[in-house]
């Protein structure tokens, strides 16, 4: 391993002793925390997800990664499907994709209606906003990475026999309607970020960076005795409302 | 039996096939009916789910009287709990006894804190136009009865071995503290009648009325083939919002 | 109501309040109650179990009747999606209809295969031994109706603008494989009538004598209080392995 | 990393393709794999399950780790908590610890009555043949550690920031118990060690090597694409019942 590495080990292992100690307050306090992770095919969700549960405790955390939803479910209100696995107290709850499905894959495939894309965008922000209300602490991140790393990245996959289960009959899509990908995301970003659960991206293309990039928004958003991390650099990690226009130009 | 309770009979027989035409067509169309049943203890709220429920669809109708919720799931954003049991499409489903637990039983009781019922009586009415946004039908119905015929039924339970089940160490506070539900109830039906999800009050001294009242409503907001049903009796139901004052003087 | 009726009514209301009392001790001891009703279509289940359940304490008290297995279900463990319904300490749980469906409408019909048929007559008995050694008491009751009757009541049925939903398209194999469902009756009650879980049949021609007949049987073997009720009419009711060549001549 | 560790890295990417090759097959086949581990404090179960499960299809994969019973759950029938986490066609699922609580910690630690002991060890066999017989493959592995190990691996963890959420207030207990627990455990592999799902002791002391022999072991159970892996080492695993006691001298 180079030394650029070596700092990375140690860095991550620093930031993961903080997310046990703030994970450890937050089952004490009872809090509620529910993590969203959202981004195109192979931004990185997977890998961040697993450094942060890692030394997580497995009894008050839960990853959630629903299937397509069944016919029953496809037939109910929106969010039903989702509500059963929110975080009860002092448990952390982190969604690998979630609701926004209907904010960027289901549009852009033609999985939903143009009316149905609509009313999610006028809906998400107040359904989030009675789970912040019931003391849900929620944070949401956008993986961004750039067309040229995806493609990279989707090549390598079908090559290597340990990632056959990452191979998506989709993934060739993420490619061929990435416009299309990114007016949702923009159109998304900008109509379901609002106070209660802010919208925060995250550019992907060096992994690393990245992955110390997400936990460290965590840990200064739960606040608590991780909150004492560094500061995220700000020229990584942009508030999505505020500084859009800066990340994706 | 004498000619009032025969009329009676042939009524309810005939509003009955009309539910059971009504319910042919929801399940057809797949509409997502949901009925919320309130009022206070011995208002009549099981006698009027039996004959709602006697000739319906096992397989698309369900009756839903959660427990008291478990520590885990106290902890949890309030709606939680009553979400997985919504209506599917093609589905009924009654709630006897609902969310509105925590404004009425909680508030007076001291169940929960007035913090809790202030946030409550806000968030119930999101909470429901985002049912109704989702395509459900939310037919809210407050079972409205008397002090002196509540004491009667409340002593008549008690004397009666097959309604042993239905005795519950409530029930002294039902007459004790009348006035605190009558003002719980007042600033609930106030703050959470909207127009996606009215209240309906029926006055329920009269089980029988009550039950024939209660039925036409039903036929009457679903629509379809049972809605060609005659309307309720003006003097007996009203929209809660509107005349209330006229029914609770 | 004629004399015979009003003797009917009578005996019913005695036994139900037997049976509310026998819950109430069935709750405090925290006896789990498992009642299988299984017979052919309009040999009165649901009236029988309407009966028993009319007074019953709701949070106790759970009726079952599963639909048919989704394609996931299919591919588990034949008894796996009936677990999570069996009762807890103190709960009484009625299946209207059960895994006996692989003895009945599953191998007449050709949805099981013959192996799969077998396999189940050899496993019912073991998986309920298992059940009962963990404390369950398990009453499993054939409702035996004759041809004749079941094509009188079918018929019925599809006048009655209220059995609307009770109407099925299996109906009228019911009489066309009238000799097909008696053979794999007498396998199935020869086969899975065993010490711990035997089956008991009843004659329902004659619908208010079989549900006072019921009664009186679930009385008699939960014991407790109501174990004092009369003893079922030896004519009517019959154990199955014993006399079923009685019975079924 | 010396040359050793390269040869053990080497070794598991070797084997996690295999499992990868494997799992493929076991979803095209519809096949249910159930593996269960079990084994004292620090043994090892978690660290080899990650390896498992670090390349497998999120879809088809669980890992069931229980928490101690609800009241409720405790009130039923012992097995019933576990059947809906078993596997449906297609998938694996992995049990950190499982049923065999009542054979090891529970009387052990006094959490279960001397009966209820003897009745588990008879009836777990009897509960397996029965999901054997519903085509579940049943894996059942138990991980031998040495009590000095232990004792390193329990003080290692107290002193690690990083495995904070590891640490049990049981821990002390085990090396207190050691002998209570190696009585146990002798009897449970003696009683519930069967044809249909037999199990099989793997030393873990030098953790790569037990992981490199869990992973073949279950690739040659399985069958299929993944068992044409090297053979395991006999000097290392063996079959429990046949030669316990080779391994526990």
């Amino acid at each position: 391993m180079g030394k650029k590495s070596d700092a990375y080990e140690a860095e991550l292992e620093r930031l993961q002793i903080l997310l046990v100690e703030t994970q450890a307050w937050t089952i004490d306090e009872g809090k509620k925390t529910l993590i969203v992770f959202e981004g195109r095919d192979s931004a990185g969700k997977d890998g961040a997800i697993k450094r942060i549960t890692e030394f997580a405790s497995p009894r008050q955390t839960r990853v959630v990664a629903l299937p397509k939803p069944t016919e029953r479910e496809a037939s109910q209100w929106y969010f039903q499907r989702y509500v059963p696995h929110l975080p009860s107290g002092g448990e952390t709850v982190i969604f690998n994709r979630s609701w926004y499905n209907r904010g960027g894959v289901e549009p852009v495939m033609g999985f939903c209606t143009a009316e149905q894309h609509e009313q999610f965008l006028r809906d998400a922000p107040r359904f989030e906003q009675l789970l912040a209300g019931g003391g849900v602490t929620i944070i949401k991140l956008w993986l961004d990475i750039s067309k040229k790393e995806q493609a990279k990245r989707l090549e390598e996959r079908v090559e290597d026999p340990l990632k056959r289960f990452k191979v998506s009959s989709l993934d060739a899509e993420a490619q061929t309607r990435w416009d299309a990908y990114t007016a949702a995301r923009d159109e998304m970003l900008a109509e379901t970020d609002h106070k209660a659960a802010p919208w925060t991206v995250v550019a992907t293309d060096d992994k690393k960076t990245a992955r110390l990039n997400i936990i460290r928004h965590i840990l200064r958003t739960i606040g608590g005795p991780g909150g004492r991390a560094d500061r995220p650099d700000a020229e990584v990690v942009f508030g999505a409302a505020k500084s859009r226009e800066r990340l994706f130009r």
